[in-house]
């Protein structure tokens, strides 16, 4: 399916896979979830999916589904959620209607991993109309903690909107802009529960939580408290409000496959 | 304590952090292990550590401390291997004996926080000559799948020894040499074991699983099998055998730190 066309029509909302090579192929393994289109029904099990949860902790995705599914009056007395990829220790994720709550560990490389067979999984699975929600913790800047940050843009430690990705050696940049109405929309139910301060800002997005985020209590440090404290003054200019170590590509590859995207962030 | 110092000698085998603000810290707080040094003896619970065994997935690592416990004449019937991170999901950790056994999830950052931390660790913990052995899977080049490849040298996908880390915004570049001893050892006992074929050979090590090691099968794919085989054949050339996606960032903090490192995969 080609990229670009109506990708933001109310009336196309279908999932893009940007692959040729797929029509070609008599089956897909999802190698990391422990699921395959020849294995498993995907259209039956996913095809009512209308928003994806997704977090770095395993535990946490499982209590946020047993939350949701209390919160939309779905939960039964002792309903035990099974863990759809049980075959693998690599993700956790569990289904509650059309909820679907995934683990994706930390780091861009294992979110990169995760969301690649997520985005397979919508697409042969028929899915439309996905939004994918992004939830954690992260570090805050200038903030009181607590807060919570709704991403604008994912920025990387130069402050820039930009993923750059090593394409058979080669680097391929990706926008990682988010979509500006759903945290807009966000931002206001933050506001309307009043439970916390919720803000909207840039999420700088880091290889490393040590060194790349200059904190000063990893195994190596070679800056003193004052260069970290400047550092962390040049990304509050450039209107970073919290850092963390996966919003750019979550960005990256919503935008390319047409999901819905947004991102929000505990800040300690 | 100073980096290069007697790194090499044979009677200076310490762990070395390279952080002064260390010093000054009077708790050190080890978060995604869920231990730390006011909370934990960390001398007497880790203290005869002299092997560190790291791979990607929890189980396998359980699996693997069960394995060594009998290899080593450890293991009591119906043993049970407690998981010493049991208050996090983040990462599992056993031990038996003077072997440690940690995952590490997928990707450099994930490995990366853990490594600082169990660096921290092992210094807190005043452990001396201690070996990090990394094992797995990984992709294989040219190769019978099958063979185990032990890694010598740790390389970036334009085949260059190296690991560019961002710090406080800033390009540092770190070599990603293993232990050349240590690696022709290892080549040597797979030999006399003869029971799989074992290779010495550079390991390309990537930020991405799907387009960054040229698959057909993610969700976006921008090149033909020919431009695949094609990279795959100048990565032959540059000498590398297997393809993962976390050596260069632990070749590098090894060598940092002063531990003995070495990794080898099983490649598919």
């Amino acid at each position: 399916m080609p990229l670009g066309e109506e990708k933001n029509g109310a009336c196309d909302r279908s999932i893009y896979v940007n692959n040729p090579h797929l029509e070609s192929m008599t089956e897909d393994i999802l190698y990391h979830f422990n699921l395959g289109t020849s294995t498993h029904d995907l259209p039956a099990m996913f095809g009512d999916v209308k928003f994806v949860c997704v977090g770095g902790s395993p535990w946490r995705m499982k209590s946020f589904t047993e939350y949701i599914a209390k919160e939309l009056g779905l939960s039964e007395p002792n309903a035990d959620y099974p863990n759809i990829c049980a075959g693998t220790d690599r993700y956790a994720m569990y289904k509650v209607g059309p909820v679907l709550s995934v683990s994706h560990g930390m780091g861009i490389p294992s979110i990169s991993i995760m969301l690649h067979e997520l985005i397979k999984l919508l697409y042969h699975a028929r899915c439309t109309d996905v939004t994918v929600v992004r939830i954690g913790t992260s570090g805050g800047i200038g903030l009181k903690p607590g807060t919570v940050v709704v991403t604008k843009q994912s920025v990387d430690s130069a402050f820039q909107p930009r993923l750059e990705q090593i394409i058979l050696g080669k680097p391929v940049v990706r926008s990682t802009e988010l979509d500006g109405e759903l945290a807009e929309e966000l931002l206001q139910c933050g506001k309307d529960l009043a439970e916390f301060e919720t803000v909207i800002g840039n999420t700088m997005c880091t290889l490393d939580f040590y060194e790349g985020q200059a904190r000063l209590d990893g195994a190596f440090c070679s800056y003193s408290e004052e260069d970290k404290q400047n550092y962390l003054a040049e990304a509050y200019a450039a209107g970073v409000r919290n850092i963390e170590m996966e919003s750019s590509v979550f960005a990256a590859m919503c935008k390319l496959s047409n999901l819905r995207g947004m991102s929000f962030k505990y800040t300690s």
